[in-house]
């Protein structure tokens, strides 16, 4: 299906707000009509010649004059309005009936359904964001967490475009005058300094390269943590897991429709998600090393970014824990080691992993970080069980008495929010983008080794216009109508 | 739990969009502080200085500053408002996680969280509507048909609180007269001319049965007709249901989750709804009356109002469909016997059935009419099959062929909505009023009772005022907290 980016003088009618039962529904038309059109079956006030930013309440009424509800109406004069067009918002009474029938009537008098995201096409079009804003009005309506959602943020208020485009602006200044150089080719002048491009250049490519490192983490803060926690029968996973939701279901459970949908649990830490998943299976499974191979959990940790590997402190010994590490173990996988039941470890005392606390007191996470650092040095000496502390991080709990957790807490989070990234930093967070920053860091690469090699002003023009136009592509400076209709086509209808 | 009616001078916040993903979410609060709450975290005009029924764009901040959203606020100034107080209707990003952000942030700022029903609750106590349009605000939300829509916006608009205001008008000032004579008890006079008093409570007693007898047909409407196909194995049970479903579905289908969470099929025929309840049994169940014997089926039909008896012209005898009928049928069912497989039938020539049209075309439908009153008579003539005709109404069809599947859905209707009872007169679908009603009419009883019999004027007094007071239930001119709990209670949150 080809997304038509046509057709854009149409006054286009969707219903904005989700469907299912709520005190009012919201249906949104955008267009030169859509005042007209709202006005043919609305009585109250004459809205056309109403000023913008405006409230009027009155009946929507068929062509029967049946009412059809009693309706609030926002009015937006064009420009100043999402989409740069004359907008009107008519909040009815939330019935599906209701707002079928409203919508319909709208059809009825001239306005046409809008496709997946073309209200926020419109606003792109009509100069009123760039693409990158655009498309971080999806990732706004989808995010979950805190962490994504800054992202989205800072991208739709325009972060992310100032920064390419302040690059793509230095580029172009210089690319102008290599391409000056091509109408005085046969002089073989160079209006454009080649040291100061080459540092313009590195400078450019270290920016994008941040950028392109900062995917990583952009990703999984918008899609979530694939996590996997897994041990030996009885190591505790269950009431690990459980240990780790406690607190956040309390909190989730508050938001009707969260997480009811998915077969994951979702644990959030400091705005990152971890999905930890097929959590069913893995809690069926309490024998997956031993008894179900080592396979099925190799197979869940393939697919995962974290392993959260558990193991009894009392009934497993270290060969054993370096046994199961070495089986499951993957190329992309962050492992984290937990050391669990450490409350009945008769070799160590309690004070010494959590404090001077009481055992099942939530204070002893105060003395956390100490224990933290305390512990990678110090278990070997006060134990006959030799710790896997060399190839792993690791971390001593008690899941059942919630001893640790937080600290536990603490060291998922930075496996994967690491010290050089932080999220106050711009975060690419779209493969699109992603993709376009790659595609621009190769052009720079051949335009640096092009003024390397001394290569003529025509090659090097054309890598750096390469460059500008996957930089462009990003901001949608550049842009064809499959790009937008790949971008728009996935927004939901009434966005 | 008892529903809180105090702290009214509270401001309340709540969600008044439907969870789930859509463009946009709106949060309403109303209360004296709404528009403050609001101010302290808006960031655009001051709102404090703003006139009512305004739109304004601007961001909601945290308390360090964090940007959560670009919001449009709409501004109500009291009175002019749905509650009657400061209402102000934030326009956020449609994100779950936003929009927990930002309620979480109005509560911070001194709103609370508000009741189910609490915003409707309290434009009934500011006077902006009587009881039973409140009541009728939740049932226009959760209407789902034409017809249902129709008595909730009649009731909302008032025209059912018109009618039972008049009638108790009438009656208290008949009322005060003989309260009057109460105070010249020992005088014996008569303030209030008997007859005429008769006369009234007469007319008044046959409009409340007029409106106790439409509850049957409004709360069929409201919930729709519980309906069972029944028939033997092979009758064609889930063809006729597939017939009746065709068109229907494509329309439903439209609206995102209107039938999903339901285990039934809901037939919409000039917007009264039919639920066909457990079809998925019906159709595991091909073989109900033989093999499973009549006991389910007539578990099901129990259940129902209306039962639709599918037989197979060509494979059925009649005695067979009468035995069928006999086991089948129930106090309060209303039954229709369909002949399906009519274009097999050898004994007639298909034109009597379906008109001149080919088989298999829609046309065929316009000339129903007519052939639903001939079958009735001639079909014996015509075939050696005795058609059922005596007891019940019968509709011939081919289900297979779309053939009279119009008429049959006319027959459905006429059985549902009886000639006596029309949509266009005042119809009670809600069963608090039926139930005051009633009680009023038994007061009405007494008074006539009373006053046949000679009674004195203080046993009619008190008959009057039970009648005054059980009308007055109903507007909520008589209310209690426990009352307003029982309404309000069932609302959902946001209304």
């Amino acid at each position: 299906m080809t997304y038509a980016t046509h057709n854009l003088t149409d006054t286009i009618v969707a219903l904005a707000t989700p469907s299912g039962v709520g005190a009012i529904g919201v249906i949104r038309l955008s267009g030169k009509d859509a005042i007209g059109i709202v006005n043919e079956v609305f009585h109250g006030k004459d809205l056309a010649q109403q000023p913008t930013h405006t409230l009027h309440f009155g009946t929507l009424r068929n062509g029967e004059g049946r009412i059809l509800d009693e309706v609030v109406v926002s009015l937006f004069v064009e420009p100043k309005s999402y989409t740069g067009e004359n907008v009107v918002e008519v909040s009815c009474h939330g019935s599906g009936y209701i707002l079928q029938e409203a919508i319909q009537l709208f059809i009825e008098k001239g306005a046409r359904l809008a496709q997946p995201g073309e209200f926020t096409l419109r606003a792109f079009l009509n100069g009123r964001m760039d693409l990158s804003q655009a498309e971080a009005v999806a990732d706004l309506i989808a995010s979950s967490s805190r962490s994504s959602h800054a992202i989205a943020l800072q991208q739709m208020r325009g972060g992310f475009s100032d920064e390419i485009q302040k690059l793509r602006q230095e580029l172009l200044d210089f690319a102008s005058l290599i391409e000056l150089e091509l109408d005085f080719a046969e002089e073989d002048v160079e209006f454009a300094n080649r040291d100061e491009l080459k540092k313009l250049v590195a400078k450019i490519q270290s920016i994008i390269h941040a950028l392109i490192q900062s995917f990583k983490l952009g990703n999984v803060i918008k899609h979530g943590v694939n996590t996997v926690i897994a041990g030996r029968p009885n190591a505790g996973k269950s009431t690990l897991l459980n240990a780790l939701l406690n607190e956040e279901r309390a909190i989730v459970s508050e938001i009707a429709g969260t997480t009811r949908d998915t077969i994951e649990e979702v644990l959030n830490i400091n705005g990152v998600q971890f999905r930890i998943i097929d959590t069913a299976g893995i809690r069926e499974a309490e024998d997956t090393i031993e008894a179900m191979g080592v396979e099925k959990t190799m197979q869940k940790v393939a697919q995962s970014a974290l392993l959260v590997y558990v193991f009894d402190v009392i009934r497993t010994q270290p060969e054993e824990v370096h046994a199961d590490l070495a089986k499951l173990i993957h190329e992309n996988v962050h492992v984290l080691v937990v050391a669990n039941k450490m409350d009945l470890n008769p070799y160590t005392k309690r004070e010494d992993y959590f404090g001077k606390s009481e055992v099942g007191s939530r204070k002893a996470e105060e003395g956390d970080e100490e224990v933290g650092s305390w512990k990678s040095e110090g278990a070997e000496g006060t134990s006959d069980f030799q710790l896997p502390t060399s190839d792993f991080p690791w971390v001593p709990i008690s899941a059942i008495n919630n001893m640790n957790i937080g600290y536990l807490k603490e060291q998922l989070y930075e496996a994967v929010v690491t010290k050089q990234l932080n999220l106050e930093s711009t975060i690419v967070a779209n493969a699109r983008h992603h993709e376009a920053l790659q595609k621009a860091y190769e052009s720079l690469e051949r335009v640096m080794s092009g003024l390397e090699a001394g290569v003529t002003s025509d090659f090097v023009a054309m890598d750096i216009r390469g460059a500008l136009h996957y930089l462009g592509e990003i901001t949608g400076e550049i842009s064809t109508e499959d790009l937008l209709g790949n971008i728009f086509g996935r927004f939901c209808i009434g966005k």
